[in-house]
């Protein structure tokens, strides 16, 4: 049954919280306005015979949740653009029911959006956000230095893992690693966390710790040495270090007895050493070899 | 030439200001936030055999900060995520050439966005935006009321009519309507003069008078009498009673001398009146006929 946008958005009234202008109003927020954006499509990051249309709501939503938490900044709003193709209007109660419950479990108010006719599924989330709770300002990728730590927030390659299962056993299949793939966790605490413990860099392990680690060491002009991986129950080493969709977070910083202090003081699962920072910027190294520059990457 | 992402945004370094982390930190407005995201895709919103890649890119831009303009706000930045096919990345720099020529005319600064494979080309833009200037709040569409004049910024049309003209002259067609097609304008000063005018509804012109003034009507609860519709030159009737893409702001105001007067002082061309609002709010009449529910609208 084809149903127009009006008609879409009087059957999402009870999902979103604002379907009136195309412009939302909010209060601006005391600290920093932070902004992120990301996309997900249907057969680039998403396999729907293989993951729920409410997974790919939460997911488009944690992602960006995720990119806030990576600057120790905690989520607000999010304005919701659905590329829709013709027919499939039957999908948007699901994606909206996973969409909403990331929004929920993250307290950030879906706000407004877009709905358009496309010819593949294409959800693309902003969302703003802040850091307002008096501490240190946000975290940069770019703020390593030669001697820090390096940590993650947990171990890698579970979402990897969880993808691989569901691909052979089909999507009966169950565990923390599937759980992984399917809604994947925002670490919003853990970045606060993280930026009130001193670390001065971080980043989201989306696209594996190999490529995520080698954009930090980039961005900060530093070399990496990596000397031990946290591997996930269930997965491969090369899952752990390549598998992309985990989204721990990846930070440097100076003073792991602080850093640490804070995550044990906050109650959080303490963060793991992964390696350190050097002064030699072309250093990529994993234990004696070469850290390969795996990972998850388009080509155009 | 297949390029990856990395070297996608080293190639557009020049024309991005901020390409480095995910998420962007700026400086909280000191009036509320707008916030507001729109999605254009190859095939339903453009036809890039009639339409440059550089105005799909201005377009992108300028509609957002039309829906920003409707509530009387001025824009402040964008995120714009871009869903490319496979070996299309020599569409970004014209793209992006578009975008950032409407980002500069707007005074909207592009500080983010995502880039993702997609099997056809779509552009999401998301816009924050505020109202700072010590004047009246932001105007809703749904604040009409029984007695208001309802007014245009300018004629209508014209739009639809440089798409028709490009349709049957092709791609050199030259004039007003064809640049109204594929440079759209957000009236950023028209809307800011409408709230200070008195303006207690308004609305962007996106989708035809008739759609849009019907969806002015429904949310204010007021009926609505058309009693003159302004026809761009070389357009139709039907064209500027249905044609969408043209973004004048259509406002209803309780007090047309004030509206003019404050137009008149900020050296705008005066806006036109159309019609009135009444108190039967299932009336919708054009001249001695029905108003009819024409204008773009998706089904799906």
């Amino acid at each position: 049954m084809p149903i127009n946008e009006l008609e879409l958005l009087a059957l999402l009234g009870e999902r979103l919280l604002d379907i009136g202008d195309d412009t939302a109003v909010v209060a601006s927020p005391t600290g920093p306005l932070l902004l992120a954006a990301d996309a997900l499509v249907e057969g680039v990051h998403a396999d729907l015979r293989l993951t729920g249309i409410d997974d790919l709501g939460w997911k488009a939503l944690a992602v960006n949740v995720s990119d806030v938490a990576a600057m120790g900044g905690r989520p607000l709003h999010a304005l919701v653009t659905v590329g829709l193709p013709e027919g499939r209007g039957g999908d948007l109660a699901g994606l909206y029911d996973g969409l909403l419950a990331a929004a929920e479990a993250y307290g950030c108010t879906v706000v407004g959006g877009d709905l358009t006719l496309c010819p593949v599924l294409a959800l693309t989330v902003a969302v703003t956000g802040t850091i307002d709770d008096g501490g240190p300002g946000p975290v940069w990728r770019s703020g390593a230095c030669p001697g820090d730590t390096l940590f993650v927030t947990g171990s890698l390659g579970a979402a990897a893992a969880g993808l691989r299962r569901i691909g052979s056993e089909g999507t009966g299949a169950a565990g923390p690693d599937v759980d992984a793939h399917r809604r994947p966790q925002a670490l919003v605490d853990h970045g606060r966390a993280a930026r009130h413990g001193g670390a001065r860099a971080m980043i989201d392990v989306s696209d594996g710790l190999a490529l995520d680690l080698g954009r930090l060491a980039t961005a900060s002009g530093v070399g990496v040495i990596v000397e031990h991986v946290p591997v996930a129950e269930g997965a491969t080493f090369e899952e752990a270090l390549g598998g992309g969709d985990d989204y721990q977070l990846l930070m440097a910083a100076p003073d792991p007895e602080r850093l640490l202090t804070r995550f044990r003081g906050d109650g959080l699962a303490l963060p793991v050493a992964v390696g350190r920072c050097t002064g030699d910027q072309t250093e990529r190294r994993l234990g004696g070899g070469a850290l390969p520059a795996a990972g998850w990457e388009h080509r155009w």
